[in-house]
């Protein structure tokens, strides 16, 4: 699972390139922040900011359909709409925002072979999401959205969305306060939180494309080829064990397993919020980028010691058995365990904790940050130690 | 050109069943105006609205990548650029908006087939246009994006995007004010107007799966075929006479004639609404739908004849030749001559084309709204009659 072989199956596991081509384009008024943000253009109030911010359920949506059409069961799509916003929902959350988000979905499908049917369950799995949330006091705003019908583009169906939202500009995390000192607490990616109504395997909108070809059986590639560009090295495409209605040792079955929803950490993040942020001095989405991804965020002036990370859950494992990855590659593209991370004064990781795992979502200080050493991210842990 | 021959290219001509998959949602303050128009959830202030906006360059980016490969040229990536803007800034302009704006981008790409290059064009491109915009005092504040790199999902690449903003209530042009006796006045499409480096077509973003392989040669169809559906019928595959480099009449090469940047009437529009905006009752952007886009938005108490339309541009003219399309489905699915149009009290249509006509954009009345007759829409001229 080297980049070489991300480039052949045309994604990317970093964005290097990307990260190039945007490098011009302003940064808002806090660089560190987890998403960019701008001074009040909509309100024009000194004391607030904005935030607007894009992304989607990427290839899971390419899983969904292949399952959907094996199976039948279109309940899958609901969750795909949940991946297109705690895409946006838990990014918005680490730069601070708790409520008043609006947001707006866009769908590009090859009109072909996605019915108005699977349009009608995103809208609606959207809708029952925000209605969840809802009751948590999180309102989001449904203000509409786009399905553009372009079969010359979009092979099967891409889930995005955007969100906006304004807030106290005194509200923001900013990621500067991190420190040397603080403690890390990780909030378990896998399990069953009170508000979900299945076990979560872990799996978020990233890494989906590995994870899809190296679990997932050849039959795949001949049967759905509408699920994969048609160009990719054969070798690369779908080269697993598994049928996606394979059971496995979790209770779902392969398939599902990889189209878990993406946990939100929504109303676990607005009850540590509101108890009082001045003490969260920094909030880390791990999505792409996996437990690397603080890397874009922590100031200059320390280094980063995880060594008690959660034990990788099955998903993750099964991962790793089939794509033949090792550890560095795992934790760089998948989150291994945890996908929100805090980092906070030690004083407050017991109150954090404990409010997590009112929801039931495990969480464990599993790290801490030091002041400038030899690395500036070093994973510990059975696997051993690695260094970025 | 028929409906089966949209769905056989993974397109539509109409939206119909997405119109029914949405039916449920939330259709705003104002169901007739051309946005969707909320309470001011990012600001509590109860006289001032929302709107969050998506839309994009949709198959225009298949026709960019098949140009810049044939040709080397990377400057097509702009007027995509432009055209994923302008699709949402010109909406937003119909809902009565001329200020202070918020854009966000959405590009899902094949990374295995579009290089960093391209993203650097379609950045930068977005940029200039906001800056070009800012001469005219129409602010739009670019907050960031996402790329996504899903080569399973997207052949090419896909460039979308969503544009936020607030305004005060009493500005929205609702559409409920058009009645009988106003007239529409249109807005040329084609020709260029004092803020265009060149002569534009009159290509909008819609109709370009049509327009793409009813005019382009099936060499195409070997060559390039990431830029069309596999699965697509080869007989609707590139039918056409033309190769991108193929001179016609107008001063553009076929293939630039089609990837003319969709034009913006943002800064007319703005300097109209300014100066007194009470007697325009109603705003429509003839997008998808083309001269029939009005339908959605007029109030059903009126019908509207539409009998002094602009002879079409030559692009569509090559379009009809190619495709054997009568002129009922050339109306539905282009602009034909006008992409703007505005509905308002007789007594300001001089001051109205004035306004245009300084920026060099061709101006008319091009019908009026008449007490309901026995059609809800008719478009009369040398082509005779249609009916909708």
């Amino acid at each position: 699972m080297d980049s070489e072989r991300y480039a052949g199956r045309g994604a990317s596991s970093g964005k290097e390139e990307v990260h190039q081509a945007v490098s011009t384009l302003d940064k808002g008024l806090f660089p560190k922040a987890f998403c960019r943000i701008f001074p009040d253009y909509l309100g024009s109030a000194p004391d607030h900011v904005n935030i607007l911010h894009a992304d989607g359920a990427g290839t899971k949506s390419a899983l969904a359909y292949l399952y959907w059409k094996e199976t039948g069961d279109l309940s899958v799509w609901r969750g795909i709409a949940q991946d297109a916003i705690v895409m946006n929902l838990d990014d918005l959350f680490c730069a601070g925002a708790v409520d008043g988000f609006a947001f707006s979905s866009s769908l590009a499908r090859n009109k072909r072979i996605i019915p108005g049917e699977v349009i009608r369950e995103i809208i609606n799995g959207s809708r029952d999401f925000f209605e969840r949330m809802g009751a948590f006091g999180i309102s989001i705003h449904y203000l509409g959205g786009e399905t553009a019908d372009i079969g010359d583009l979009a092979r099967t169906v891409i889930v995005d969305g955007t969100m906006a939202c304004r807030l106290p500009r005194a509200d923001v995390i900013t990621n500067e306060k991190i420190r040397a000192g603080d403690c890390i607490v990780g909030l378990s990616s896998s399990g069953k939180a009170t508000y979900e109504q299945d076990y979560n395997s872990g799996m978020g909108s990233n890494g989906l494309t590995s994870a899809r070809h190296d679990l997932l059986h050849h039959d795949y590639w001949k049967r759905f080829p509408e699920t994969a560009d048609p160009a990719m090295d054969e070798k690369l495409a779908y080269c697993g064990p598994y049928r996606v209605t394979d059971a496995n040792e979790t209770p779902l079955d392969t398939g599902k397993l990889l189209l878990s929803p993406t946990r939100t950490y929504a109303p676990v993040l607005k009850e540590i919020l509101e108890s009082g942020r001045e003490k969260i001095h920094g909030l880390v989405h791990c999505t792409g980028g996996g437990q690397t991804k603080c890397l874009h965020f922590m100031p200059d002036s320390v280094s980063i010691l995880k060594d008690n990370l959660f034990d990788p859950p099955p998903v993750f494992r099964m991962i790793r058995a089939c794509s033949g990855s090792d550890w560095r590659e795992m934790y760089q593209v998948f989150n291994m365990g945890h996908r929100m991370e805090l980092f906070l004064d030690p004083s407050i990781a017991e109150r954090v904790t404990h409010i997590a795992e009112k929801y039931q979502i495990g969480a464990r200080i599993i790290g801490k940050v030091l002041p400038q050493s030899g690395y500036r991210l070093m994973l510990r842990g059975d696997f051993g130690e690695i260094r970025f």
